[in-house]
């Protein structure tokens, strides 16, 4: 395989970034996300499929909840990139500085983004190194007129420093996802009721 | 669900305009696809996930091969638009008249083309209408400077006529997708022993 060939070709099939976010018993989390694809050409049904990676706090939250919430950042939301994207939910509450409404799904939107869809998991794929989940958009609007931010324009204005920590975690997550992405499990998902995968 | 905020919402989150090719027993095809997604961040390991309606004649071939190649379409490709999307591979050879190679995973892609990504199926998720395949990108590699096309561009330059039929074709879809995108099966995929499904 031609590496330096394929690498432009898939930076052009990432999303726009947005913060993820989920709730379950009493635990919530937002992590930061650039795999998210439009599922439906119905308009009156729209759905949408999001790749998580197994090892984030927000996984077991979206498995076992069957729930999630996409919220678009907006082009001066740089901030959210460190706060959301570069701590765990295990060390700490990341939306205990965010205003936030629960919505129907039960997960937490941001009152302050570009825009949110609130989705219900309606299948399941498994990834090896992340799992795959389309969503059933129950509600979603945009709050601004403006764009929503890529990684690409981020790229250019964050802190050098961000950027470096940045780079230091998407290494690890390449670390782990070589040697997990081929160990795939073929079982079934009965919604509601199964495990997340360790 | 406040449709008409929901909806600018996705455009966004559609892919650059490619033909998905396959080939099964000796039939092959080249559909036009814009639900193509980055599915991971491992270099050497590249993977996409692409959506294919279940009444495609593609999907069969996809299905029952475990193999298809994503053909990005140039700027300047304006008429594969008609010739791949409007057109059903049941009627007509729509390779005919095209040429093309074999590559390693028995898929044809196209010799003309912005790049392509040439890929082995490694798990399967049902979504009611359509089948979320993800694939292995086996090789691939970019042919010009300048990026795909994109639908919003393509739109803005296409003949009234054209997109008279692709709104028609697009309804006729969306009826479809409407009866069938909840009849979801739940059940396991083997690869390259289950039957496609109806």
């Amino acid at each position: 395989m031609e590496r330096s060939s394929v690498a432009p070709m898939m930076t052009h099939l990432w999303s726009p970034m947005a913060a993820v976010s989920s709730a379950w018993q009493g635990k919530h989390n937002a992590q930061i996300a650039v795999a998210i694809g439009a599922a439906s050409i119905v308009p009156s049904k729209p759905r949408v499929i999001i790749q998580i990676y197994k090892r984030n706090f927000s996984h077991d939250l979206i498995y076992r909840s069957g729930a999630f919430a996409v919220n678009y950042l907006r082009e001066d939301q740089l901030d959210l990139i460190s706060a959301l994207g570069l701590v765990s939910g295990r060390d700490k509450d990341k939306l205990s500085d965010l205003a936030y409404d629960i919505k129907a799904s039960g997960s937490p939107v941001l009152e302050d983004c570009w825009g949110y869809l609130d989705c219900r998991v309606t299948n399941v794929m498994d990834g090896g190194d992340m799992t795959c989940f389309l969503g059933e958009v129950l509600d979603g609007k945009i709050f601004n007129e403006e764009g929503p931010l890529w990684w690409r324009d981020a790229a250019r204005r964050l802190p050098a420093s961000v950027i470096q920590e940045w780079d230091r975690k998407i290494n690890q997550e390449i670390e782990f996802s070589t040697t997990r992405m081929d160990q795939i499990d073929f079982s079934p998902w009965t919604p509601g009721e199964r495990p997340p995968q360790e």
